[in-house]
């Protein structure tokens, strides 16, 4: 489909000097999303970036990444009901030795993403008014998560 | 699987300098694919793009991108059935106050991808022969969708 | 949802300064998973890579890329189960010209990645210990798939 109408601002260009990392722990509570948008912007601000991006990349195959929505929870609850619906459990998986929301939550990580890149402009990530960054838990229990984040670019002394 | 055979160039290194990011406005026509990948490549060649990779950034929680086959728009139009089967309207969301469209379409998003990495060898983009890059627009009404662009690596002056 | 405890490590900065491109063919053995970790750290290895991340890219639309379990084979059994189940073959489909598995791996294509980036921390990917970096082929014969790898950050000389 040609789009109906296409416009783009004048590209900018700076030099990229630095990369900055660090890894973020969460302990989720089972089941459900947990908005990180706040500490990701937190170690933006620590690591003075100015221009580039930030890759977050979580360590696990069953707890994964997704920028979804971040102002009416309802949609948080109906994407852990669309990923149930898409991921079973007790669906005939040969892999069930670890309990049987462990292969569903495999799943769900390769449906969903592991790696995730948002472009850092003037200091700020450049997210949407309603996009918030999540960490998708998809074991029943509580886990400890690992995500290291991961700044590329320009930044102040 | 032991893979039947690998093989690897060898790798070949340049200096990275330069961060350049510009904001891509896309209006949409509603439910449905556009090919972006003309655009992109324009601003590759205004960035003065040599080595290095292009991300894509999508600002928005039910529009998406993808990289499809860009040869025969019957598979655009079995993604879009695919992606009804996924996440149907009237499967009993909560949030629904936005119309039966949108939730699907955070679904849709969510299963698909909000940010996008290209690597860029001698000025062009690495895309195999049939892949396009697309914004897959999940609300049936049009849209204005922003995109960000953003190349980092080194560049001709 | 509140994270129930948050921590993050004393974010550490480096100078970039480096791109090494190399592109890696893999000849598949048909539908599943073939695991090219080892062959993504000889890259880097060679590439004397230190800080920074290694963005893959397969340039393919009926193969993709997955982080996955590598301990258990039976997940990746069940992955290749999953996928059948939400993209069959016989479903309707109108692109059917290339065979019935063809507009199935598109879509399994769509739902998991055609691009990744895994940071690089002290020369080594910052993979979990049960993650593993598979090529997941999703047409039923055998294919030679290219995947690009690259390099950006700081490395030695």
């Amino acid at each position: 489909m040609r789009p109906h109408s296409l416009s783009r601002s004048k590209p900018s260009t700076v030099n990229a000097n630095t990369i900055t990392s660090s890894l973020l722990s969460v302990e989720t509570r089972g089941t459900g999303f947990t908005d990180i948008t706040r500490e990701v912007a937190k170690f933006l601000r620590e690591a003075g970036a100015r221009e580039g991006a930030v890759t977050l990349f979580i360590r696990h195959t069953s707890a994964s990444l997704t920028i979804q929505e971040n102002a009416d929870p309802s949609v948080l609850q109906d994407l852990t009901t669309a990923l149930n619906r898409l991921a079973p459990e007790n669906a005939g998986w040969v892999h069930d030795a670890e309990g049987p929301d462990d292969m569903p939550a495999h799943i769900k990580t390769m449906l969903t993403a592991v790696s995730l890149q948002v472009p850092v402009l003037n200091g700020e990530m450049a997210l949407g008014t309603w996009q918030g960054i999540y960490v998708a838990e998809h074991r029943a229990r509580p886990h400890r998560r690992e995500i290291v984040l991961q700044f590329i670019g320009s930044a102040a002394q």
